[in-house]
């Protein structure tokens, strides 16, 4: 069985041509209706034909995934519009359609939520959906983005206290969160795809360097992407780590997190898996997304990260069944 | 017959979602494409059940208009927003769809452009595609925004010489523009709405402070809304211009320009049609649009203007035809 | 009887060279003293000769105005200037000239305050001035500025809790408010006259989508100069009422508010008094000031404004005496 | 005989209340006319009673000064406000007042120019009211203030080649400019007084570390107070200038600029003297000024600067004669 | 034969006490001189005990150098400071000592450039510096730091034509240059090391979408630290080139640059040399520096690149050759 | 005997190439350790031959110095730097070396402290290293930077209550601060060393006319510089002040501070004693420094201030050793 545990909605245009009304009257229509019947949802999920060819769920069903769990798609996100209200409402909207989704699929997909992480608003403030996604819809994890401002400006990065009040409250609801940012905005140099990198990068190297893990051990969040460029330059940070007088080697902290295989090529999920371990590596394929295209020169699609999962040949069936399933379910209790 | 010289084009879902897609890449994917097709378009205007309760064509029907010049609906056009290239796309989309839909009902719909008037290009640039709509596609007149910094700093007013390379273009072209304003961004106190308004009264009280009657005396500028605030204050502008040695009352400026009718109530049309003059308005409704909703205390339709000009005793029949009909077949050819 | 709620004090130049002179030495002279005596108040008054022809007493004369209420010219009041200080001095100076010329002709004059609204001091703080100027030297109301900013960046708007504490002072003083901008600072697009039509239409929108007229249903707020747009723009505003829970119309809400007939047309006079009614009207006319200029066409003051109501037909004598008279008594106690 | 190098005018009211009329309307209200008489300029210079208490001739009369250089306020010039032209309105007609006061006075008044240096013009067009005021009105030099931005944000020091065509036009024109700044905006901790200090110190030490002096040989700068701190501070230059490789001292430097001796104490005048030299040193009194008050303790004006000069024992008949005329006499073409 | 193309300067304190007294003093002191002897220089490379233990010589020796490479280290760079003359005078300085050191140990170091890209100059400035190294002191190539703002706004990427000028001359110098930012500024969040890899990351992904590779065939760019996170991420960069027209795959523009093996862990090294070819990989160990410790786990110093490469087995000898030298040979004529 | 109060510590050079070191890190390697020796202390106030000549001591020797007070050489300290621990770590390091360098000579040199003043934290924060300096290191006074921002914006001035916890904790341990700038940041106009005298000029300033002298009045503030520009400019205050009401002339007010006699002029010297008093003055040469240079025409040091006070002929012996030991004595306590 594979649990895939990066995934996002597929959604009707109808909820993206609501986003930019949102954009266009800045709240001052309200908060109005999406008029979205449950058979445009199965639509969107079940025909094919656009940027990513097959339909969602033939996508799942070409790369083996038995159970996919679906969040917003982060670069919609916009968490640095303006007011904050249309933020929040758009993210609401967004995951009460997840919720319905995975009604009308409930072996399929499980719900992962998005939260309005507004600048103008808390980190406290945020966490109100988060508890109404899980305790209420059965939510089985969230979003995190560690950029609200979208390029624009540097927050406070993740180890800092300013994040406390999330952590807080994954504890208590015993949820994942999957870190991912959203949009990035102009001037940046790079585009919201590269921006999810750098982000991620920065992620760790914050968390790792801060007293997190220690002030929140039951804390479980999930890099994206397979951890941005840590992994492939942990060199860079053994030796600080091993001058500092707490005796955990850089690896130790790595392996406090979580990553998910999102990368298309055999020889980065090789080093993922071998620098982080299979304990700590979970099954995320993006899928339908930036890597949904078939390899002219290979006939397989380039994000078909189980092809590439099984043809490394030191794991062990029970790694595999680790990376593929069970530490997802540990992790999610699905 | 009855023109209706303000109308927006009712267009489908996906425009408004591809619309959402360029702001959430920014650009990186590319311009894309827009697949719809013209049963959609149709569907668009032929059917109803939205906000607005009826169809686009019905509510044509419903008002007694024969022809209506359909634009962009304003408040989507996003002039402010970077990089430059997703506001062009966008808006050349739009232009593209609109031409399409005019080519579907010839004798209902005739074509206005909308402009990419962003910031960091030159007014020069922004008539390119005036050009192509107007020489390649037919487009009878356009759209022009007087702030395309959406509200967030105060742009060149309507009488600066910034503007001329546009009013040049219109005079070659011999076409008419829409004053019209687009989007209102935070922290803003007014909504797009009531920015129009306040934009529409700027834009006239530049104008008819300028040089610009005198340098472009061929110049074709509609006001939307019947001229914001103007011709109810234009008490405030009698002293000052009397003062001045041109002979002109300001009267006499005002009618330099033409204002469409676009307002829902009957004192408004009167007093807008004895100051600009019969001669100096165009029917305007904006149908289906801010006004379309059923009065609950009357049964009839907010935006149903002809029946508000009906009553206005005092209009010759020759004066109703020239707003209804005859002042927009001699200022956009049609 | 006709008394005049909009009228602004004339004043000796030596109130202007005060202001000039703290506006150069920015307060490190001190609040200094202004030699101003009475004759030189009675100067003012009765002495014409200048910008406006006639002297304030014999345009009162020639207008039929019995009683006026004068407040200071707002374009003078410079809130945005700093320090806060200069700004307080130079508006208890006014107010105290103010006081002097109304003792000076108590059958003329009755005293409207203006209150330092700095952006660095709070509503509250401004409001220590209006209770001296009422509860001391006893003035009939006050002016207020709802863009202390003078056009540099969007204030809270009227309809923001920021300016409840102005109007709980207002309604425990029971006096009414005059809604009057003052400055308009560079680069704004607008003179500082059109920028007083701009703010009291954003004022009137603000305050009649807001709670303000039920959280203070004894507030007496005026908007000068008919309202700026409003009343002509009023159609704009129907559907959206129509459409709230609370059975008002937009007719309704704008009801709870009183305006001045501070326009120079009889058509703009008509339209104001049908749309908001003869009972919430109040005579006004900013004599001597724009308007102060003969028509060279007909020959009558521009800011006649007694004449151009008698000449609107439909008004009975009740009419009449309400907006001449009755309505100011009502509002101001006198 | 003694020549005063640094007197400004005694105005009358109505060019302030211009001013203030002015900086309210922006320039709205286009530049109007001062409607000053002649009795009220003689009133203005002869009349005492105010802050100064004597009149501005008695003042003259007192301290036994037979003629003076009378320029515009510096504190009031305003340079830094917008739009430029109400700045430039202001500053020309404070310089045609000061023309009509010279004519009336012939043999006591020589009028001296200010320039309406604002940040959003160059520095050449300031000159253009230069030519004027000398080729035209027979003005005898020019106040020339190094800080535009009235303490905002520094200005091209007067070393920098930003300057130089002002320098071009001194020299062109063959008269002297007095180095002296003008308002001094909030937030600066120092008063527009201090604020002269600093800007002279800063003055001369930024054009005796440049190539002005070799560039401009014929340049005639006076440095008004005294030179700031830059006598008192001397000894803190010459080791830099010692080890430069012109030869020259930085008191050779020095002596290429001139002082006025508008400093209030022997002390520092017998200081200034020594150092400079009495070749290089102008009586200027700034009186009726910041001085003008009687000391209690000794009876004599603080700004009666010929009695302190008068006791320095170390001073011939020849220097003396040099500093209370000749110099000015020279300098000045008088 | 290891040839190390990245290590940098092991310079005596007087360097960074003249860095440090340019940042007080701000350029008023002039230039100065180091005063730096040979005996000095040589101490600085050949006696340990500090940060990174042995001697600069004795790290060569330990890792089997035979020569380095070395250039400015690049987080004293300080682009971003103000003037800029203190910026180009520390970086001349700097080479010009690396020049001296080169010529004290001819075998062992080559010498690299630094360049002052400081914000307020151009890139064509910034050449200057580069042709007098090369021209006149025989260096054989130069950094290029891709953010000379140090991370506090977004400069132009390097696929931009602002950066062309540098690559000309490059071009027509036939030197390579290393890609590696510099310093980092407050309140960014990651360190500059961190930043480091950010910045090669952009650096990358911007080149490859560029038309650089096909403008300047020649170019020869190395990019540091193995490539930032591209060589791990480089599935994600798949698809879209895939999609697009030249026909080359993202691994076909990769192997347009060049790549060190800045990299700590065998699993990084392997995938490196695997990705990008090993004939497109470089011998780069910034010893001593950031890796400069003994690993207390294993015994080796985490930075002994060669111990890892070595035990890579499925390198061929000419592979090795070609990492360890040849690459090297050809690239910088050496 | 002479004590001179006003002198700064010759450190190595690796002081400065720490603080370099921690301007290119920013903090991420961590305070880290200053290695300098015993002997390197030594060495640093022995040896001559650099910019200043000779020696530290023999420098003290030549101008007769008994005792010299060091703090930190005030330009390098950085206040406005960020983070602002770097600035904490460099100042208290540098505090720590002048204690170890006093404990070396506790003949020569006594310790004054350095305070990390930064824009981020609050002067409470800043007197806890005073705390520490004076109580458990001995420290008999301290410097005090009035402009912590270096330039680039006004902080609140001396007499500002922003000030009092650092003058309450100066009255606890009954100890002096030297006012004295640090840096001065581009783009202003002035050197570091001009800088110097504007702040020290703004700082009397403020001083005078608050309430600091009333609130405080065992506080001890010693101004460096001989007072900046206002012992010369004084006759400037004396009018206000003697219009105040509290019977203090300016003179009065100006004795309730102290000054040192770090002038190189007997004309500046002369003038400061008598404007000040020889009880208010105490002896300081900042020396080696600014003044360290033999004046080629002389023959004598610039900045050996004992000759020029030698030669002033109106002192009483007393009155020498006032200036030169006895003030010093009972300020300091030694």
């Amino acid at each position: 069985m594979i649990i895939d545990v990066h995934g996002h909605v597929s959604a009707p245009e109808g909820l993206y041509a609501y986003k930019a009304n949102l954009l266009a009257h800045r709240g001052y229509h309200g908060r109005g209706k999406i008029g979205i019947s449950d058979d445009q949802l199965r639509s969107a999920v079940e025909t094919g034909g656009g940027r990513h060819g097959p339909s969602h769920l033939d996508h799942l069903e070409i790369a083996g995934i038995d159970i996919q769990l679906i969040s917003p798609r982060p670069y919609t996100l916009m968490h640095s519009e303006e007011p904050a209200k249309i933020v929040q409402w758009f993210i609401e909207e967004t995951n009460d359609l997840i919720y319905r989704i995975c009604n009308l699929y409930p072996e399929k997909f499980k719900p992962m939520a998005g939260l309005a992480q507004t600048p103008s608003t808390t980190p406290k403030e945020w966490t109100k959906e988060l508890y109404r996604c899980v305790q209420e819809l059965g939510f089985v994890g969230t979003l995190l983005n560690p950029d609200p401002y979208e390029g624009l400006k540097p927050p406070p990065p993740l180890g800092d206290k300013y994040w406390y009040p999330v952590y807080e409250a994954l504890c208590e609801l015993d949820v994942p969160a999957l870190i991912h940012s959203a949009g990035c905005r102009p001037p940046a140099r790079e585009s919201y795809s590269l921006h999810f990198i750098i982000e991620e990068t920065i992620a760790v190297a914050s968390l790792l360097e801060s007293q997190v893990r220690n002030d929140f051990p039951e804390l479980k969040l999930i890099i994206s992407h397979g951890g941005g460029a840590i992994p492939y330059q942990i060199g860079r940070f053994l030796p600080a780590a091993a001058r500092s007088t707490d005796g955990d080697t850089y690896y130790d902290r790595l392996r406090t997190l979580w990553f998910d295989t999102c990368l298309y090529t055999q020889e980065s999920l090789d080093l993922l898996l071998k620098t982080a371990g299979t304990d700590r590596c979970l099954f995320g394929s993006e899928k339908p997304g930036t890597g949904s295209m078939v390899n002219p020169k290979t006939g397989r699609w380039f994000d078909d990260i189980k092809l590439l999962i099984d043809e490394i040949d030191w794991l062990t069936s029970d790694d595999r069944n680790a990376v593929f399933e069970n530490n997802a379910k540990k992790l999610f209790h699905i």
